[in-house]
């Protein structure tokens, strides 16, 4: 090495060296306004609480619209003076507004003053959902009987004791559970159930009772972070067009919605059977769909790790749902699947469509999935837009994580 | 009316409004914090550009990983120390980062100093995958040659004049334009292309040319918001294990590596063969995959929206992607299924699955349902926590736009 050189890469290690040390003195400053970040965060939290408060106070709901796109529209604004990306400032927001009206449920901001408490039997209360919903029915100052399979109070105690008999136990074994414990209730109880198929639950409540019945489905697993935001179907016994004085003698519609509302649900009425043609495309074909995709990947032998290192987004999206589906119960799946009276239509279209689509692609008939790929798009119509930018924030989301 | 109801109306019409005209002035507090959380961003955003000017001098990397460890474990004792949610600052910190290094790529942070320019001819310049590809070559500081079909510029004339050639056409046809303008290339370029096969193509480039063969496969589409943090596979023509000297005499590799880097890109390394085994799942088996569910839908001759009233996260999900799927051009989904030399397999063992599983449901075989589900989650074994905590991420990001 000749001694010009020497110098030379003496010059760049020092260069390296000092910009180094630069860089560790701007991020120093980072930290303090990082800091500043979250401290406004906090003050931010007290104002909320303090909303929270005047909110109850006036029995104002803690979700309102207009003033959320009146806030994304003066960021945008904010964003577009201070050229800042818009995107990330609206992803940024979001993120604090859901954290908020999260923060505002936590202090049961929407817990109506007038509505009074009731005594709800949970039947499957040390189930994951029945937890949920007892925790929630605490929550809302009901006074709350958690029985199950080795509590010390026993089932039939808590249905012939409660206002509210909620069912929250195994699909497969609903019914003969209500067939069961319906005769005890009070024939002024409302009688509910969470169960994920709603013709043969309602018709057994209403059998074997003379309670008023509304079926539940919370679309929703007991796996997500929050309640807030979240649907839920509600299925009353009666006609929804008759009048509901008949079917609802004490008005236990307007109570169990206030406060499923309360608990942060979005609530879609529907009838059982109108649940249930529903429910074989939203639960039975995704998740048949979703089984049929993870066993072929553990079918064909393929290392996964191997096939993570190539993912795309949309690959990885899918390998994180399949692995979530079977990192679950599998009887909670078999026997919605099992359970729903249009399965058998569902899978055998399926099948179908998977033999025509293997045909065209091994015939490498072109214009044959061309047309499939038309008529498809035509069936999604005005959701592709929206796909395609929502698609893209979720997929922004992880690829930020990785 | 009594009186004295009128009286209770009218003192209970006053306490909403006086709550309302509280919850605005708290609002208008709220506004102004914001604000300051907005002008934070902004000067967080000059301290990064003054990073970025370091690093670039310094030739240091954007990403470090052990600083953004030290940052989230920071912020995580802040959000304890202030009693915020955990998961909402870091998700909010991740955003932040994210669109710092987006921010860092803009500003060319790790474009090295020592890299010289090149003329890039991009073959099919004006399609949507070339044309990112044109800019971000262009924003490197290279030269950059745009040939299509209506470009002025002909095709042969730009491989001719270039020092990189790449092939951005649609995949059915790359093998045939690779046969015509290979042959025209300069002995010491490199030849290169953005094709979703790689043997095919690799082995065309090979066989017309004397140039260096390298292949590439980014693993995202053109609908991505940016490139900053997604992936490209690299399948250079010679062994990997024999002496690169041979296959690289001119030093391509390192020169497109440094480029794609600098990109923002993070690069795969592969074999054509390997390359192609693995895309036969991470695209041929989920692309079919989504087609067989997408086409399910539309047969079932279903309301979408009705279906979406009634909507789980994860339904929302998979709707999202196949409306995403099916948005897109057919031409390039069905070259990537017809072209991969492993399709039949795949399909022929989805279709299998499918018979299996329907099968097992339609004789309500609990026993055999769970035995799927326990082989399937083995398959997915140390991945099936990962994928309930991201996709639990990913399923707030999504309830929070509601």
């Amino acid at each position: 090495m000749s001694e010009s050189e020497t110098d030379s890469n003496q010059a760049s290690s020092d260069s390296i060296e000092s910009a180094r040390r630069k860089v560790a003195e701007q991020r120093g400053k980072i930290d303090d306004l990082d800091r500043q970040l979250v401290e406004l965060l906090q003050e931010r939290r007290v104002l909320v609480s303090e909303i929270a408060a005047l909110k109850r106070a006036g029995s104002l709901p803690i979700r309102d619209d207009a003033r959320e796109r009146a806030m994304h529209a003066l960021h945008a604004q904010w964003a577009e003076e201070l050229e800042l990306p818009p995107t990330v400032i609206e992803g940024l927001f979001r993120m604090v507004l859901w954290s908020s009206r999260n923060y505002q449920a936590q202090l049961r901001t929407a817990v109506p003053a007038g509505v009074a408490s009731r005594r709800v039997a949970i039947i499957g209360g040390e189930g994951s959902m029945g937890r949920q919903f007892a925790r929630a029915f605490e929550s809302l100052g009901n006074e709350v009987l958690r029985a199950d399979l080795d509590t010390s109070l026993r089932p039939a105690e808590a249905v012939a004791d409660a206002q509210v008999v909620l069912f929250a136990v195994p699909i497969a074994q609903t019914e003969r559970i209500i067939a069961e414990l319906a005769p005890l209730a009070r024939p002024d109880a409302l009688l509910t159930d969470i169960t994920s198929v709603k013709a043969g639950p309602v018709a057994a409540m209403r059998e074997h009772g003379e309670a008023t019945v509304i079926g539940t489905h919370p679309l929703f697993g007991p796996a997500v972070n929050s309640m807030q935001g979240q649907r839920i179907v509600l299925t009353p016994a009666w006609d929804a067009d008759a009048d509901a004085r008949e079917g609802d003698p004490h008005g236990w519609l307007p109570w169990l919605e206030t406060s499923l509302r309360a608990m942060g649900l979005e609530l879609v009425r529907s009838t059982p059977a109108g649940h249930d043609r529903a429910m074989a495309i939203v639960q039975v074909l995704t998740h048949y769909s979703t089984e049929v995709l993870g066993r072929s990947l553990q079918r064909l032998g393929v290392s996964l790790e191997e096939t993570l290192r190539f993912t795309s987004p949309i690959y990885y999206i899918d390998m994180l749902m399949a692995a979530r589906h079977f990192a679950q119960r599998s009887e909670l799946y078999a026997s919605i699947q099992t359970q729903n009276p249009n399965t058998e239509q569902v899978t055998a279209v399926f099948r179908e469509v998977a033999e025509e689509l293997a045909g065209i692609i091994s015939a490498k008939d072109g214009d044959a999935f061309s047309e499939v790929f038309d008529e498809v798009r035509e069936f999604f119509g005005e959701f592709s837009p929206r796909a395609l930018d929502e698609s893209r924030y979720l997929i922004d989301r992880l690829v930020e994580r990785r």
